[in-house]
C-alpha cells in the first residue's frame, strides 16, 4: 500500500498575531512585517518550493474584547489585532507561483453571496485555479456590533442562513454559465453567448438573486470549500458542504471520534469516505537534533502570554474568564464560566484537568492544537503517527515565530517527508483541487451534495 | 512658469470590455487575456515605467441590461460584463511597482463601510501608500436586484448615504489610530496602545459603528479620495469629498466651465483652488506620423459596434433607446427617451445635434470622451490644449485595442511628454497622493473639509 499523502497548509493570518499569544516578544519574530507585500511573496514563493499544499488565511472582523470587558488587552498582545483583509493579499502570492493554493477565510454574514461569489471567482482567475474559502459564519459580538447587525443572528439560525448562502454560490458558479457560454468569437461578434447564461433565479428566506452571474466560470468554478465548524450544527454543515474540514485536538486519540464522525456524517449525503479531507491544527518546533528542538521550545515558552492566550479564549467562548484563579482546576471551581471552560478543554482533551495557567502555557505555542517537537526525522514520525491513529489527510501547519517556524519546517521537516515519499508530487502548474483530490479533479466532485440544487 | 504637469491614468477595467465597445473583434485586441495575472503585472510595470501616476479600475456591480430589456446584447458585445472584483487585482500589480497608484471603483451601496475601510487600508500596506477608492454610488437597477436592496435608493438619498459612508471611513482612517499607536514595544510587551485607539461611536443614520477600527493606519490613512459625478448632488458631493474627479465632454470649450463649476464649489468648502485635481477621460490613437495614426483610426472605427455602444449608453441612462431611429437626430424625435439622450448629449457638447448612430461611432472608440489622434508630437500639443482650455490637472487615458492602446501611448506619446517636462518627475518609491500633489503630501490635506469630522 502506497504510504498515506500528508497534505501540508501554512496557518497564517494578515495580522501580527496568530494563535501564538505572545510569540512576536520573540526576539526572532518579524510578525510586524505582516503588512509588507514582501513578505507575502517570499512566503509563498517558499512554502511552494518545499512541496506546501495552500496557505490557510485565518480572519475575524471584530476585535477579541471580551476579556477584561474591552478591546485593551487584545490590543496590547496583539491578539488578532489590528488584522487586515485577507482578500486583498492573494493576487500578489498568486502572481509568484503556480502550484500553491490560497485558503481564505470569508464569513456568510457580512457580506451578499453575489459580491462574494464574484470576489472568490476573480481570484481563482487569477491564480489559474488556486482559491479555496474557508467558510466562517462569524461569532462575534464586537463585529456584529460594528457591523450594522446589532444584535447577532442565533447560532443555529446563522447555519441555516449560511447553507442558503451555499445554495446562492452554487446557483452563480455552478448552474449560471454553461461550458462553452464564452466564445470570444471576433468575427460573428459574440463574446458570450447568451443562451448560454442563465438566471439563477433564486428566491429564498435571506437572499433574492434572480439574474446571471456577472463573472463568467474560473478554472475550478467553486473555489475549494473548508469548514472549521466544531460544533454539533457546524460539524453537519460542514460534512454537506466541505470538501476540506479542520480539527483541533491535544492528542490524535482525541480526534479519532471526532474524525469518525464528521466522515460518517459526510456518509449520510451520500459522499464518498474520502471525498471530505481532515487536517489537524499543529504547531512544529524542529531543528537539526531532538535536543536543539527542545531547547528551541524551552525558550519558546518564556514568551508565552497568559493574558493574550486569555483574550483569544474568552472572545470566541463570549466571556470573562479574568474572574478566574488561574491556578486552581477549572473543575474545581463553582462557577458557570469555570465549568464551560473546564468542558470546552475537556473536548480537546479528556484524560485532563487544566488550569488557566495550564491552559494559557499550552497555547502559547500552539494555540489549540499540539506542539510537535523535535528533528525532522521525530517530527515526520510524530505527524504520520497522528495522520494513521486520527485519520487525517494533512496538518494546518502554525507557526510560533515568524517567519522563523516555517523556515524551520521547510529546512528541517519537508525534506524528511519528501524522502518518506509523504508530499503530494509532480511539478508544474496545478489548482487546489488537483493538490488535494489529485491530477485531473480540477471540479467539484459530481457526489457532493450541492449538485442536488437544480437550476 | 513652470509648465502644467499632466497626470496620466490607465483607464482600465476588470472585463473583457470596457467603454469603446466592439473593439475586443478587433485583431490585434487580446482583452480576453484579462483573467491572467500576467496581463496586469505586465501592465503595470510598462506604465509606471512610463511615467503614468497611477492605473484607474472601474466597476459595476450588474449587468447593463436596459437596452432590449435584457442582458442579451450586453453579454454578447462584452460591454462591461463578464466582470471581476477589481479590489482582488491590485496587490499583484503592487508587488512588482514602487511608484504606480492604484484607484478602484468601489460602491458605497453595498458594502459596509468597516469592511471597506478595511480592504482599502490593507491594499494601501501592500502598495506602500498607492491606493485610491473611486468612490461610486452605483446607478443600475440590476445590481440593486441582485444586491438585496430591492429598489433601489433615490438618487438624492443615495448621496446622502454616501456622506454618512465617508464620515464612518474618515473616522475609522483618521480617528481612531493615533500616530504612536503601534509601539511594538517586544520588552514591555505592548504592541498596541489601547490609550491611543479610540472608538470612533459612530451612530449615524444609516450606520452604527461604536468601536475602534480593527487595522492599523495605512501609509496614506485615507486612500485618494476621487469621484465622477457629474449631476448637480454629485459635483456638490466631489467638491466636499474627492481629492481627484474625473469628467467627460468631446471638446475643451465644453469641459471649461464645469471644471470652474467644480472648483468654484470647492472653494465653498473653504479647500484651495488646486485642492481638487480634475481628469478628463480620453482615447489616444497615435503612431510614428499623424498619417498612421490616421489609418490605424480609420481601421478601429470599421469595429465600432452600434448595439454594444448602445448597451452602454442605455443602461445608465436607464431606459431602452431601441425605439429610436438610429439617423434620425435626436433633437426632431418627439419621444421622452429621444429628448433625453439629446440633452444627455447636449451636455458633451452643446453645439451639436446628433443621430444615435452618430453617437454610436463617436461612442465606439472612446466612449464618451474625446479620441485625440495623432502622432506624438500632435496628441501631446492637444493634451496641452485641453489642459490649458479647460484647466485641466490631467488625463484618464482610455484604450481601443488593448493593451495595443497604451503599448503605443508608451512608445510615441510618454517619451514626448517627459521631453517637454509635462510628467511628474522623480523615481524611486511614492505615494498616490505624492505623486498627485508633490513630493511630501501623503496624508489628507489640512484643508480638507473631512477635517470638520470630530472624534
Amino acid at each position: 500500500m502506497a504510504p498515506r499523502i500528508l497534505h501540508l497548509n501554512a496557518f497564517e493570518n494578515f495580522s501580527p498575531g496568530n494563535i501564538a499569544s505572545g510569540m512576536w516578544r520573540h526576539p526572532q519574530d518579524r510578525s510586524s512585517e505582516y503588512k509588507s507585500v514582501r513578505y507575502w511573496t517570499r512566503l509563498a514563493r517558499d512554502l511552494e518550493q518545499a512541496g506546501f499544499d495552500a496557505i490557510f488565511l485565518a480572519d475575524i472582523l471584530g476585535i477579541l474584547d471580551v476579556y477584561r470587558g474591552g478591546p485593551d488587552e487584545a490590543l496590547r498582545t496583539a491578539s488578532q489585532v489590528p488584522i487586515n483583509d485577507p482578500l486583498t493579499v492573494v493576487s500578489a502570492m498568486a502572481a509568484v507561483t503556480e502550484r500553491l493554493g490560497f485558503a481564505v477565510t470569508v464569513s456568510t454574514s457580512y457580506t451578499h453571496p453575489f459580491m462574494l461569489a464574484r470576489s472568490l471567482t476573480s481570484l481563482d482567475h487569477l491564480s489559474d485555479g488556486r482559491v479555496g474559502w474557508n467558510i466562517g459564519t462569524s461569532f462575534l459580538d464586537s463585529a456584529a456590533r460594528n457591523l450594522g447587525a446589532g444584535e447577532q443572528i442565533p447560532h443555529d439560525r446563522r447555519y441555516d442562513r449560511a447553507d442558503e448562502y451555499l445554495e446562492v454560490t452554487h446557483r452563480l458558479w455552478e448552474l449560471s454559465w454553461d461550458e462553452d457560454a464564452v466564445k470570444i468569437d471576433k468575427v460573428a461578434g459574440i463574446y458570450s453567448d447568451p443562451s448560454k447564461v442563465h438566471p439563477v433565479r433564486h428566491h429564498g428566506e435571506f437572499f433574492t438573486v434572480p439574474d446571471p452571474f456577472i463573472a463568467e466560470p474560473s478554472p475550478q468554478r467553486s473555489p475549494l470549500l473548508y469548514q472549521a465548524g466544531s460544533s454539533g450544527r457546524g460539524q453537519q454543515f460542514a460534512a454537506e458542504h466541505a470538501e476540506g474540514v479542520f480539527v483541533h485536538g491535544t492528542r490524535p486519540e482525541v480526534l479519532k471520534p471526532i474524525v469518525a464522525s464528521i466522515r460518517e456524517k459526510a456518509s449520510l449525503f451520500g459522499r464518498a469516505p474520502d471525498a471530505l479531507k481532515v487536517f489537524a491544527v499543529a504547531t512544529i518546533v524542529t531543528g537539526e537534533t531532538d535536543e536543539i528542538a527542545q531547547a528551541k521550545y524551552r525558550n519558546l515558552v518564556e514568551y508565552a502570554d497568559y493574558r493574550g492566550a486569555m483574550v483569544q479564549f474568552a472572545g470566541p467562548a463570549g466571556f470573562d474568564v479574568d474572574q478566574i484563579d488561574p491556578d486552581v482546576p477549572l473543575t474545581d471551581i463553582d462557577s458557570n464560566g469555570a465549568q464551560f471552560t473546564a468542558k470546552f478543554f475537556a473536548s480537546a482533551d479528556p484524560d485532563r484537568v487544566w488550569t488557566l495557567r495550564e491552559v494559557a502555557k499550552y497555547m502559547a505555542v500552539g494555540g489549540m492544537g499540539p506542539t510537535i517537537v523535535g528533528s525532522g526525522a521525530t517530527v515526520a514520525d510524530e505527524l504520520e503517527r497522528w495522520a494513521e491513529v486520527a485519520d487525517l489527510d494533512g496538518f494546518n501547519l502554525a507557526y510560533a515565530v515568524r517567519p522563523g517556524t516555517f523556515d524551520d519546517i521547510i529546512r528541517y521537516v519537508t525534506p524528511e517527508l519528501r524522502r518518506r515519499g509523504l508530499l503530494s508530487a509532480g511539478e508544474g502548474p496545478r489548482t487546489l483541487r488537483e493538490a488535494i483530490f489529485g491530477e485531473g479533479q480540477t471540479r467539484l466532485s459530481p457526489d457532493h451534495p450541492h449538485w442536488k440544487i437544480q437550476q
